[in-house]
C-alpha cells in the first residue's frame, strides 16, 4: 500500500492526515498549533498525532511512503527549515523536516509554503482537475496563492514566485503592510475591505457594519461587510461590489500574466463570491484580451482539505 | 549535419538565417516584407531567400532540420496561421507554415509568436544563458515578451500567456490603446513616452524635444526624449526619471509574479537603458520582496539577433 501523510501547518491549528494517491483520506486530525509554547512542542505533537493516525489506521509505518508539510514562510524549503513568519510567532530557523525524520528515519519529508501547498491540492483533487495551467489564490487577510504552468507547481527562482498579492495595481495607492503603495492586496484582501469599511464609517457614513460588528463586540471584519450586505446596507453593498471590481482587475492581471484554463479562489473571502461574483465577471467583461478571458474559468475553491492534501502531494 | 533556419518576421523587414544548434549563424539576409503586396508574395520572397542561402552556404536540403518562424500575432501557432495582426496589415488568415511546407514537404515548419521567438533566442544566446527562469521584456511601440520557466518556454492555455503591457498598474489610470485604463504599456512603452512629452509640451513647458522632433520633421517620438535628456533638457530629464520610476513598477510586478533569476530588456526603449537604470533601480529599491529582487538580474538584451535564433530555435 502507499499511503502520504500531508501536514497543514497554521498559526492556530495544524490538519494532519494519512491519505491515497487518488486523494482519498484514510484518517485525520486537527490538533491546536499552541504557537506559544515553541516549535519543539508543535513538532513533538505533529509526530505524535501522525504516529496515532497510522495506529488507528492500522498502517504500518512501511507503507508511509511520504510526509509533507505546507507551512507559512518564509521557508527554505530545500534544506526544510521554516525561517520565521508572522503567522509561526517565535518559530525561527526550525530544521522540521530533520526533526521528522529523526523519528522516521527512512521516509521522505518535505516542506513547501503553505500557498503552493494548497495551490496543489486544488490542483489535483479540486477545481484545478484535469487542466494543465491552473491558478489558486487565497483570500483572506492577505492574498496569496501559487501557479501550475505545464502540468508542474511552478516555485520561482528562490521559492518566492506568485507573491501576487504584491504585485502594483494602483500607482501612489493605498499604503500596504509590505511597505509598498497600491499592492492587489491593499484593496481586495478581507483586511483591506475591513479597513475601508471603517475608513467610511468613520467619517460619518452610517452603516449596519458598525452595529453587527459591535453586537459581537469586535472590531470590524470582512465577514461583518458580507453580512451587512446580505442585509441590503446601503454602505456594504457599495463596498461590496467594488471589493468585486478590486478582486476583477486582479485576476485580469492574473490572466494577462499567465493565461490560465481555471483559476480558484479560496480564503475566507471566497466564502460570500456569490455577493461580488457579478462585479468580478463585470469588471472583466469591460477589458481586453478576448480571447484569454474567455478560456478562463473562475470560481470558488472546491476542496476544503486542499492544504492538507497538497502537503500530501508533495510527495507524490 | 544539423541546420536550422529562422525567419523573423516583422512589419518592415524579414530577418532570415540558417544556424547551428550553438546559435552560430552560417548566413543570414534581411528583405523588405512590402506588406502592401500581400502575404503570397512576402511567403514567395521567404521561400527564395531560404532556397539562396542555402544555395550561397553550399547546405544541401537534406541537413535542414527545421524552420522557424516568429510573427506578430495574434496566430494560431498550432495550425501555422497568421489569424491577422495590425503590423501585418491586411494579412488575415494566411496559413504560412503549409506554404512553407509545400516546397519543403519533408522539413518540420513552425510558427510561433514573434514575442516568444524572441524571449527563447536571447534565453538560448543572450543573457538568458545558464539560467531556469528568465523573462524578456521589449518595450517599444508597446511593451511585450515572453517568459522561461523551469527552462521551457511557457506559452499558456491558448498561446496568449505573458501579455504584461496589458497588465494594470493603476486604477483607472491613462488610457491604453487596448481600451483598458492604467495598463504598464500605458505608461511605459516609446508610445506612450512621447505621448507624455507632447501633452506636456502642449501645456506650454519649454523644451528641446520640440525642436529636435521639428529639426527632424516628425512627430516626436521617444528617441527625440532621450536626445534631449542627453542634452539635459529639463523636461526631458524629468519625463526619462519617471521612465525609469514606470518600468521599475512593472519590473517589480515581473519579480512578485515570477521570481525570475533574469530579466532581459530589449526593444527601441532600451537602446536608453543608461539614461534611466539608476531610476529603475531606485524604484526597486524602495520595495518589498527583497529577497527576490536580490537574486534578480535585470539588464539590456544581448542578443542583437535574438529574433531570428529565437525562430530557428523553436525547431531544436
Amino acid at each position: 500500500m502507499e499511503i502520504y501523510c500531508g501536514v497543514d501547518l497554521g498559526g492556530t491549528k495544524i490538519h494532519i492526515g494519512l491519505i491515497k494517491k487518488d486523494g482519498s483520506i484514510i484518517s485525520e486530525k486537527t490538533i491546536p498549533t499552541h504557537v506559544q509554547n515553541g516549535a519543539e512542542n508543535g513538532i513533538k505533537n505533529i509526530i505524535e498525532t501522525i504516529l496515532e493516525l497510522l495506529k488507528v489506521s492500522k498502517i504500518s509505518i512501511d507503507d508511509l511512503k511520504g510526509i509533507g508539510i505546507g507551512s507559512p514562510g518564509p521557508l527554505d524549503s530545500e534544506k526544510g527549515v521554516i525561517l520565521e513568519s508572522c503567522n509561526l510567532h517565535g518559530w525561527q530557523n526550525v530544521p522540521i523536516t530533520s526533526k521528522i525524520r529523526e523519528i522516521f528515519p527512512n521516509i521522505p519529508v518535505v516542506l513547501e509554503n503553505d500557498a503552493n501547498a494548497a495551490t496543489l491540492g486544488e490542483y489535483l483533487f479540486g477545481m484545478g482537475k484535469n487542466s494543465k495551467n491552473f491558478v489558486y489564490i487565497t483570500v483572506s487577510t492577505g492574498i496569496g496563492g501559487g501557479a501550475v504552468m505545464n502540468g508542474k507547481l511552478y516555485k520561482g527562482s528562490n521559492s518566492n514566485a506568485f507573491e501576487i498579492g504584491h504585485t502594483i495595481i494602483s500607482l501612489n495607492g493605498r499604503v500596504c503592510n509590505c511597505g509598498n503603495d497600491g499592492c492587489w492586496e491593499a484593496y481586495a484582501s478581507g483586511t483591506s475591505l475591513a479597513k475601508i469599511a471603517s475608513e467610511k464609517i468613520s467619517q460619518n457614513n452610517k452603516s449596519l457594519i458598525k452595529e453587527i460588528a459591535e453586537k459581537e463586540g469586535k472590531k470590524i471584519d470582512a465577514k461583518h461587510v458580507f453580512e451587512a450586505c446580505r442585509q441590503k446596507d446601503e454602505l456594504a453593498v457599495k463596498l461590496v461590489k467594488n471589493q468585486g471590481y478590486y478582486l476583477g482587475v486582479g485576476l485580469f492581471n492574473i490572466i494577462a500574466s499567465y493565461n490560465p484554463e481555471k483559476i480558484a479562489i479560496g480564503g475566507g473571502v471566497s466564502k460570500a463570491f456569490d455577493l461580488y461574483k457579478k462585479d468580478i465577471f463585470a469588471t472583466l467583461e469591460k477589458m481586453s484580451l478576448k480571447a484569454s478571458r474567455e478560456i478562463c474559468e473562475i470560481g470558488v475553491c472546491k476542496e476544503k482539505n486542499c492544504g492538507m492534501l497538497g502537503a500530501a502531494a508533495l510527495c507524490f
